[in-house]
């Protein structure tokens, strides 16, 4: 038994920095790492992608929107070309810095508002996950699990990690609750980690109504800007070494 | 006996347009396009590609300087490693392009400003050619005869094109008189023309002095946003064909 | 008797040209001038602005989302707040060319997603309108009749002039038929005109049901990017001379 | 006897923080208040220029060159008209916020490479400076002691500050010691202290060799981004204080 535990990097920005990306690279198995549209000068691409090969953690291309002021997180309106051929773009942006590294790139998954859009957005989707298997066709998508990231995915053929978080709790049709909702967010430490736990071994989450929900958890979401982002995921790396889950890319 | 022409292309901008791809694609063998940094958004590098992919012209990325207000014509002081970076990610995205257009990336040309400040200063040249390299060593670097990126591509090891100019005279020591100068431009085409053709069949130039001097031609740079671009290289083809000298990228 | 005829204009970009600013100059009242968020670098800004001076044609903000690609067309989902910052920002760009050209910021007129979104939303409508009060309370809103900016322009307390079109046809309520619907265009120059002198002299237009409709006309918008605009202008205004209409800014 | 204490500011972008502006502002009696070229979005500008109307901190305009992801601190080879326009815009866009905030827009200061340059080449201090006196003929140049940019507010007629640093020692034509050269940087605290004090009562200055050099300080440039630079600036306070001299914006 297994699972990849997945978090955003390379986030900083010419004399700006962000995130704690040394330190997080020592416990987590995939990278997803900025392309130079919210975050991730080409400087920090370089560095970024030799830190994760160095210490063999997955590379993945993490392309959004262009918008380095609201950093990714505003949404906008696209055309599924236009959202093609700017994912196309950050992806062979950042499989460059791979093979410059000695390494491959490994997987995509979206950043931001271009995320959230394409999991309910059917033609976006389409168009990210085209992109992808355009670019190379041995990219694994990390798709938000039950979204159409993964129908989209499956549509095309291309491989995919359904991807699950900690600390957002799930709706009765395996969708995570809105943020705007309450109990959208897991606060608790503990109660997070069980629900990783479960996922992984039972393939099942219950959902904020109390019904047992299937879940696909191939890769788990691990934010790194929190304030205890690296307490939580040594702790998750402890209870998943306890359980006899095994941490690896997908 | 035969000889490349290459030409700067997907130089438009979201709503703006520049150039007459679509005409001069007819006429040459090697494109070189703009990777969003000058010019070039993530749609038109998509089109452009595919249309060279569709005439069979090869693929070459023309990395820039990030100055889209000044075209890429400003010089900027970066250091060697910001000069490798910016190439790396500029290279990659426009190879993913190539890919996905059922095709694959060729050369790489720098322009403008940092095509001219790496032609002098080695170290930039360096960085330049370590970044083709390190993103595909099958890549071949479009070098101006004589210049420090010949000399670049000599040291790295990767192939090279000398390139040479129709519009332009030569000094003595083989290198093009500074447009500052007079008699830099070569206004008449006759005299253009014949400069090129004895530069590929004699591998020689007569320098604005008078002398002869050794200037290898592997591929001639024809400007495509010139009022009489198109007429200019359809009669160097013309001329071409009639002494025997194939048309085709390196 | 008198009407404002306004046009966008500055539209270039470094390298990049766009419109025929000299020519429509000559005949209109008013100019909205690109503040560089969709188009207008502070070069073509300080010349754009120059040559209205020097015309005597009012000048105008022409403020946009950060879309440089989109040219400010696609849609963006930011916070009123953000909307009113960026507005500050161009409007006091603009406002400073204008002072260094011996002139002055007449008016504000927002262009395209930020223009469409603003005209529906009353929060964005609102935001728009306090930054230019803010910057100068004695600055005019250009505001598509009937909608939220001439509402938000109202409730602030700032003037604003009424506009509306040639060469859209209007609906029951006084809004423009969406483009998406069939008779949205007025193709025939001489039914744009007629309804321009129509809204003019009368205050009514007939909408696309037929029925006479109330219209306020302070402002008519000519579009300086189409084939036949320097036609339409010079006849519009031929046809305003003949009604005794004086063409004036607001 | 009075001084001013100046520090640049509003050097954050987005969802990236640079500084520590709150504390700072409470020490200093005038802000260099980055524009958005090479930091310093909207949202920052306005939030930074209302912190600085609240704490009566005298507002300046920090321009730059357009180079985010350099921080503005890489050389660019633009023409004196370029400088002259991107100067305009981003004065104008400040004065902007400053008016709405209910503030004014008080000094110009330039920033990083832009500042650099030109300190040193006339052309350059002559377009920044002319910017500043189109904008607004009562503003102040802000201008580092000995360097061109003195000479061209003189040729100009713009009133001007003549800038000194605490951290930076002097060469015997008043001028700053390279950082390239050994004792470039003063790193004692105390030691900055007292050449302040000495160039604020005495208008005199002993340079690396020894000499005393005569220079006017109207305004100490103070760092906020540096780690003791809290401490350092309210010693400066405490000491200015205790001499009998005043902190006021000039």
């Amino acid at each position: 038994m297994r699972v990849d535990l997945n978090c955003d990097m390379g986030e900083s920005f010419g004399a700006w920095r962000m995130g704690n990306d040394a330190a997080i690279l020592d416990h987590v198995s995939s990278a997803n790492i900025a392309c130079g549209f919210h975050a991730g000068d080409p400087g920090t691409m370089r560095a970024t992608v030799q830190a994760a090969v160095a210490k063999g953690v997955a590379i993945g291309a993490h392309p959004s929107f262009p918008d380095l002021q609201g950093f990714g997180r505003r949404p906008m309106t696209l055309r599924p070309e236009e959202v093609y051929d700017l994912c196309v773009y950050q992806i062979g942006a950042l499989a460059a810095f791979a093979r410059a590294a000695g390494g491959r790139l490994h997987h995509v998954k979206a950043h931001g508002a271009l995320s959230n859009m394409a999991a309910r957005e059917s033609a976006l989707a389409e168009a990210l996950t085209q992109a992808a298997r355009d670019v190379d066709p041995g990219l694994i998508s990390y798709a938000q699990a039950g979204t159409e990231l993964v129908r989209a995915a499956e549509r095309i053929g291309l491989p995919f990690a359904s991807e699950v978080f900690a600390d957002r709790s799930y709706q009765d049709d395996g969708q995570l609750t809105p943020r705007s909702r309450p109990g959208a967010m897991i606060e608790r430490v503990e109660v997070g980690i069980a629900q990783v736990l479960r996922m992984v071994r039972e393939g099942k989450v219950r959902s904020v109504n109390g019904a047992d929900v299937p879940v696909r958890a191939d890769t788990v979401c691990v934010h790194g800007d929190q304030p205890h982002a690296l307490e939580f995921v040594r702790r998750l790396r402890e209870q998943l070494a306890r359980e006899g889950i095994s941490v690896a890319a997908c």
